[in-house]
């Protein structure tokens, strides 16, 4: 870490950010040079915050020179981390794509999704059976009810299943129903759902908050792994924007952005990123193409009867030809969809 | 709620749409205009969504007429909701200052600052006891020994007490040990958190999310108020801006943006929107001449030796200054500070 | 245009929206619901503007049907706009690369990176002459002398050419050197600039703004192609966004969502955007499977000697690797490269 | 300047930073770290630029240690800048009022609305006759013939004026006919116009691009300065945001965060910042709260009949209204208002 003093430091103030330092088991190193003091704290900079110094007198400024996340990252574990997920290989150079409705509404809506997805090629059914409304007055979901219907119709179908969960006090039945716990954009900062999701031994499906910078969103990933959970699937989903067009604002070079720095498979949601049908297909293919290790898409078999999200959703028949050119992406950056089963 | 056909869209197309308005119990109403139809949904707007229309073939794009919250609305409830908080009237024309350190430390800690803040003119201790944390390796607060610390120390200081509820499982503690619940900004969408405090029937300080827009913050609002809890206190602590200078950015003119529309009273807290010490008081001094009803500010004896967000809290010395001229800002602009006790 | 009154509006109030709607020409068309009156003004919209009802008392908000551009939108033009450039088509189904280095430096550096780029694939030479920089101490560009060497390399070479203009005094020169005219993104609003381009018969490259919507965008475009010069090509190069890990944020569905409203021609320039030399080709691959029909490349034989964007730039044969894979995203999404020269 | 080389950089990737540095001029001091080589460069660094070393092989980061601003800053100018404006000082501990029509529309329409805000202690005319508009079917502003009007309106009133410039060449005609030049948000890296800008000896009044960094801010403040331009004034006017109920989201904390580092005055024009009537007074209120040296307000007899932007216009009366809680703001904060003429 290195601290950089204000160009009126006195003696003193230098002099106590050594202390400080040396407090905090580590070794400073002071240079005075024609306009500025810089102290650089020699040793194990994760034993250091930016404001054990950010708030002492004479200090302009703090510069961090590792990264604050560890597990995440690639300086601790270098190659592709590959997650399976009920039978399937997650991450590495295979893309997997994630499919199902928004909301589970009935078992006949479910099943009719699966078998399109399944068939088209989907190798992870989703379907949220408690759902994040920014309104308490729309439909929140059919609960553990949901839950069921996705576990009878996963295993009927043959498809792992990944949901959402909103509440520690539901973990225990979304871990016995469903395969992979999905935590949703506004939970992202949930530390203490983090934490106990971190006390599983279940993969992880970790969406991006719209407000996270990719260091805090690689941080919430830190949590889990931190407490011994290391199946962490990520997932870019849209940032808040200015501009209202779209849902989200995609920010697709947080694919590469992330793979560069952490060894987690990186996913992309195009269907909650855009809010609009016709833009899904684009940018699945381009995330796929900037080298997404898998997609997450919504389908549904009436969007416009749908009880949730229904603009965003597609009908099973597009899914099918983009998941025809998802395939020759696929090909065309050198990785492979899995097969259908 | 308006719906605006596409230049295209065929006659079934728009009968499509008046049936889809007629089902949901409402009139529609057609504009066959020269370039475009235009279709009015006649009646009561609660009941529709714009995503009932959206994703129907031929739809441009649907706007609503109504707001979609009710009970937080100044449609509802034409005067300024004032709150009594352990005696303490917060709202409407008075000023009430919030204050103490982000996180309780130890009971001396928080005796020093309670008494400096009082002596000082705020109406309500703060102290973090759960602590949001980025990080997974940083201090995460004292938990249940922190709120009894609170407690204990408001009490004998004669301050009523704010402090965060980060898990629903905390609710019954934290409800004992607090005078009000405060919901942080990164639960500000933490539904079913919303929903529990919405049972109880005690003061909740709800604070702003990131990547908020008014709307959204105000539909988390009418979650605890649908609920039966009409104890809300708002506030504004930043949102996520490009320029990192400062910590969040601050969004000023929220405060009479919310009130112009909202009952509920208008806090701001210029402590985690700047994250610097030196720009704290002059958004204080600027949230009082903006309207708001009350700011909270965070206060350590030694800031420089803070288990969390030191550089952004104030000495005592430095906060009493600043309440010297909150309470002039206050008197410029017709409205008063709480009498110190 | 529709106009949505406060609920508790007058009567003289709605009579005052009705007299302004007659006034310009148009009629109104009164609908009093139970909870709002709305007011719609049937006719030519374009003969209206938001403000002009906005500033009167009583209405709470205004809702424009119709698009503000008309001749970028493919409701005055559907079928995809394709423009000639030297011989080279651009638009419609087909992928053009337009790469060179950031400044042009000397005539050998932009010979040496001409001779690559065509060789790679690229149909289009860049180079700036004129370089809008943060700093007033940073290099500006070699100016006129710099357009010199440009239209000498480009026309030994065989490739056309595209430079940027900053300022209206320079239009002459520019036009005289160079084949297209690059509007950077921070004059994208300096709309004198846009109507002297407009008064043109010449290609211009105009690129997004950080900060400006879409519709903002495409009013841009519309300045110019209001004055006669129709073509227009448009290019996202990233907004402003909140993770300083990138220099921008590219947004890319920005392509498709153009797409649909709008029939020039839309490139993709991801050096820019992210600022990073290793983002550069999953961008650009992106970038073609989101449907763009053009990317825009930095290239330098020797970045780290750059006198501008060294970070961003790519070594020739980095530029070589990207566009065979360009080529094959090509070919999957149904689109084809220009053949090299 | 300090450079963080990658943990796996060579000794060659290290050498060649450090031969970097000496041919710049200055020296390098490597420190290698437990896991990070960090190499500083010691002397001048405004021979430096980040992107020098970011190119290079090997390099992680580069921290500048020096704000790239001279002219600008505090440590070149510790004292508040005063600007003399026809007899008017601007900054310091005086506030100043700019007021005047968003547009000159006619010569009655400015003088009354001139004699209202100079009877309202407004010390500076505003009113625009080049106009950057988004739709080049707007308003596009008088012209020449405006700028003869603000003259003649305000030598017969008594008051300074300042207007519009948006294309260098019309600075002669503005230079001409107004007392201070006003360069707009969207021209704010315009830098071939604060070039020539800085070339005159007026008074500048620079407005905050919407996408633009404090940091960025002040460089084109530096743009003039350096040519030796001594009297700009810098004024905040709301930034681009996500939330669209107001026209942008002004950052009020940039007021005292520029303050703390660079001597010029910063004024804040709350009404193109929230686009809406009701909030332009409590935002005024709160900029002078803040801190600010001026206030610029647009004032118009009939906003409702206003050439552009009447949502966001006061009337007279609610000017002078406005002007009396400023005035008691101004002294709660130990400042002045101007005397009325």
């Amino acid at each position: 870490m290195i601290i950089v003093m204000q160009s009126r430091a006195s003696n003193a103030q230098i002099e106590a950010v050594e202390h400080r330092i040396l407090d905090l088991g580590l070794k400073p190193h002071v240079s005075r040079g024609e306009f500025r003091t810089i102290i650089g704290a020699i040793g194990d900079e994760s034993l250091l915050r930016e404001e054990f110094f950010a708030a002492l007198d004479g200090v302009d400024s703090v510069m961090p020179i590792m990264k604050p996340y560890k597990l995440a990252s690639r300086d601790f574990h270098a190659e592709d981390t590959v997650i399976s997920v009920g039978g399937v290989k997650v991450g590495g150079k295979t893309i997997s794509v994630v499919a199902g409705p928004c909301s589970i509404e009935s078992e006949a809506q479910l099943r009719e999704t699966a078998l399109a997805v399944r068939s088209a090629g989907a190798v992870l059914l989703r379907g949220g059976a408690f759902k994040p409304r920014t309104s308490p007055y729309s439909f929140q979901g059919l609960g553990v009810e949901g839950l069921k219907i996705l576990q009878a119709v996963g295993r009927e179908v043959g498809l792992p299943t990944v949901t959402e969960i909103m509440d520690v006090r539901d973990l225990e039945a979304v871990a016995k129903y469903a395969d992979v716990l999905q935590v949703g954009a506004r939970n992202m900062q949930n530390f203490r759902l983090l934490t106990e999701i971190g006390h599983l031994r279940k993969p992880v499906f970790l969406k991006r908050g719209p407000a996270a910078t990719i260091e805090e969103f690689l941080m919430s990933a830190e949590y889990i792994l931190a407490e011994g959970n290391r199946e962490v699937i990520l997932c870019e989903r849209g940032i808040r924007g200015f501009d209202h067009s779209t849902r989200y604002t995609l920010d697709l070079s947080a694919v590469p952005n992330i793979q560069g720095v952490c060894h987690l498979p990186v996913f992309v949601d195009p269907s909650h990123a855009t809010g609009r049908r016709e833009l899904v297909a684009p940018m699945a293919l381009a995330a796929v193409a900037a080298g997404a290790q898998g997609i997450m898409v919504e389908v549904h078999p009436h969007p416009d009867k749908a009880m949730s999200d229904g603009p965003q959703q597609l009908v099973p028949d597009a899914f099918a030809v983009m998941m025809k050119e998802v395939a020759m992406i696929a090909t065309a950056v050198g990785r492979e969809l899995h097969k259908p089963k």
